[in-house]
């Protein structure tokens, strides 16, 4: 997670206001057994500057590879239509012929150009959609579109999710005041397949499109990026973010702008905090742990060896219980791609030192099972062997993770 | 797993009677609370050939450091000396000077040279050993040392292992009978901390040395290196193989000799007997899953697919339940190092085509189901990009592998 120098500039709050211009609608559609909600559709009443980050996975989902491909080529959008049931991943042409048919139907019962409307879909793989529920889920959400709809729409996306996860952001852009709206869903499924993380970030400041896809990227790579549930990473995965400029600042924002800072600001936060909710809400999990690694050869020694930590079923199922087996993530730093010096490592919980030198520290084991049994710690762990670091916010591995997975 | 030519030569059965001049020890060393047998020891009583594989984690326990070197040094050894309940892992300098003495106390005790007795520990990590309870132990391991004692010692290095581990081949050399005997622990603790993998070779037959060592890394690599339960690589791992010509063979075995297939097939057919074991013993594990995959583009994609597919959380919850969630499969085939082609993949289970051409096949549901209620079965991927395969011995995760790992 990132450091931020302007805080004091953003004010921040666990609601889905949406920024001036917006407007969002969430429904039944029927795709969930559940009857649960499971379509949202966030929609700008003018055309909005796009960006957006996606999936690295090999095999992408239809609508994954629709977004992309309409960022790429328009770089705007009017807004997205979103379902949760299916995925529409390892549908081949017809899954693209789908998606772009739901984009479609959006547009035009919106009355905006087919080609400024996107699509995510999270859920089952391998099952073509359900255009039937789809197209009467579109007509439901056309008309339940309201500036008062986020709440809703953020319903609308979960799946395993347990509680919405909606920040908005406010700031001043040339003395106007601004929001910045981010909805997300995490890691969870409401069908057995995937655990897919959707992001939508809105904000009313007109921002340069080139200045917001870096900005995003940047804020995605230390936000969503430095997250770990369980180490998969999803077919559909998808953070879009829509910028209409209907706060009326006359400058693009942009590095410079004597703004551009809070906006940075505010978009940081924004998805530093939607991060953190998508790892406390994770399935089954009972913790939050922080992960420091320092000290580092290389940033991409420093990433193997958090990763090896954040990723190891031994470690996350020990975080469950009660006792710091520190052992673990030595021998998980042991076997990671990343140099390891046995006799050099440290690792502390809550600063309290656990190992050092590669052994046991002098803290006795009560004081560490007793950071243990907090529902949220940081774990720092020192290479001593250089001068790069990574972090990492993660969780427990409970029988409850296996009990919603194994379905 | 290798398929073996020779099998008709080599008769094999799930016992631990031991080759000639062998003899071998269990005994409660109240290293463990439960009261459990908890060290034991073997030991020919001629100097026997050496060979050895040890964990390649950064990482060592003190026992893997000692026995590398001395491997490296003498090529051959009298004996060792095995203790569950303590790792000696993450234990500096003394670490290594309380192996050295549990070395030498055994050899003493036997009245050998000391240089010619190994260690190997598995339990907790960052503790010294309890050096009191390891001299007592070895005190009554040495009387105890018996030809029919490999029972006993196979139940001697278990830890949550929920049954004894052995395998012997009969074979001829020169037409005198041979054995080969295999003693071994899987993945699973006493104390929270590590699953270490120890096995133990032994033969009565003469061997080449430099010829068993080659032969031996060949055997692990298709046995022990192609088996995953939780993805961890401990600080511990360690296969020790000695061989001390008491069967009377009159040349040594190496490639050229006329019964050295036959030797190489026990050798096979032991390793992969206790690695299918290890498997099925798994902390939790419910079912057995043979990973075949074919098609990769190079050896290293082949390692790296199947790996990403046997270490998956998601997938391997997905195996303890009943459904075929082969998306789950292709979503970690995506995320993998290996080039994969979403529109080319093939994936089966037990012959049943699920995906073809990286979409759902015709077969019904139902009958991937039926599939997955069995407690063992294949799943076979074909990625169609090139001529390389892997193949993985794995298992489920259960809701019962959390709890026994989070103590």
């Amino acid at each position: 997670m990132q450091k931020n120098k302007h805080s004091q500039s953003v004010s921040l709050r666990p609601a889905a206001t949406l920024p001036a211009g917006f407007r969002a609608a969430g429904v039944v559609a029927g795709l969930k057994a559940s009857g649960a909600p499971d379509m949202a559709m966030f929609f700008s009443d003018v055309p909005a500057i796009l960006a957006g980050t996606f999936t690295q996975n090999q095999v992408r989902a239809a609508p994954v590879k629709l977004d992309a491909r309409r960022l790429a080529e328009y770089g705007m959008a009017h807004g997205v239509v979103v379902n949760s049931g299916q995925a529409n991943a390892c549908t081949g042409a017809q899954g693209v012929r789908d998606a772009k048919e739901a984009a479609a139907t959006a547009a035009a019962a919106l009355g905006v150009a087919p080609a400024l409307f996107l699509v995510c879909s999270t859920g089952v793989i391998g099952k073509p959609l359900d255009m039937g529920k789809i197209r009467s889920g579109i007509a439901k959400l056309a008309p339940a579109l309201s500036p008062k709809g986020g709440e809703a729409a953020a319903r609308g996306i979960m799946t395993t999710d347990t509680r919405p996860k909606r920040w908005t952001a406010t700031f001043t852009v040339e003395g106007k005041p601004c929001r910045l709206t981010g909805i997300a869903k995490g890691a969870g499924m409401i069908e057995p397949n995937m655990a897919t993380m959707l992001a939508f970030l809105m904000t009313d400041a007109l921002v340069d499109r080139a200045a917001m896809q870096k900005v995003l990227s940047s804020a995605v790579s230390g936000s969503f990026n430095c997250i770990s549930i369980d180490g998969d990473q999803s077919t559909n995965d998808t953070v879009l973010m829509f910028a209409n400029g209907c706060a009326g600042n006359e400058k693009k924002l942009r590095p410079g702008h004597p703004d551009w800072s809070s906006f940075v600001s505010a978009l940081e936060q924004v998805t530093a905090k939607l991060a953190e909710d998508m790892v406390r809400d994770g399935e089954g999990a009972k913790k939050l742990i922080r992960l420091e690694l320092d000290g580092a050869k290389s940033a991409a020694d420093a990433r193997a060896a958090i990763r090896a930590i954040g990723n190891s079923l031994l470690i996350k199922t020990s975080w469950a219980g009660t006792r710091a087996n520190w052992g673990r993530i030595m021998d998980a730093l042991g076997y990671s791609a990343a140099k390891v010096e046995e006799s050099r490592v440290d690792i502390s919980y809550n600063d309290l030192p656990a190992v050092r030198g590669g052994m046991a520290a002098e803290t006795p084991d009560a004081k560490l099972s007793a950071i243990l049994a907090k529902n949220e710690f940081t774990i720092n762990i020192h290479l001593h062997l250089g001068r790069h670091s990574a972090r990492l916010l993660t969780c427990d591995c409970t029988e409850e993770y296996v009990a919603i997975n194994k379905v």
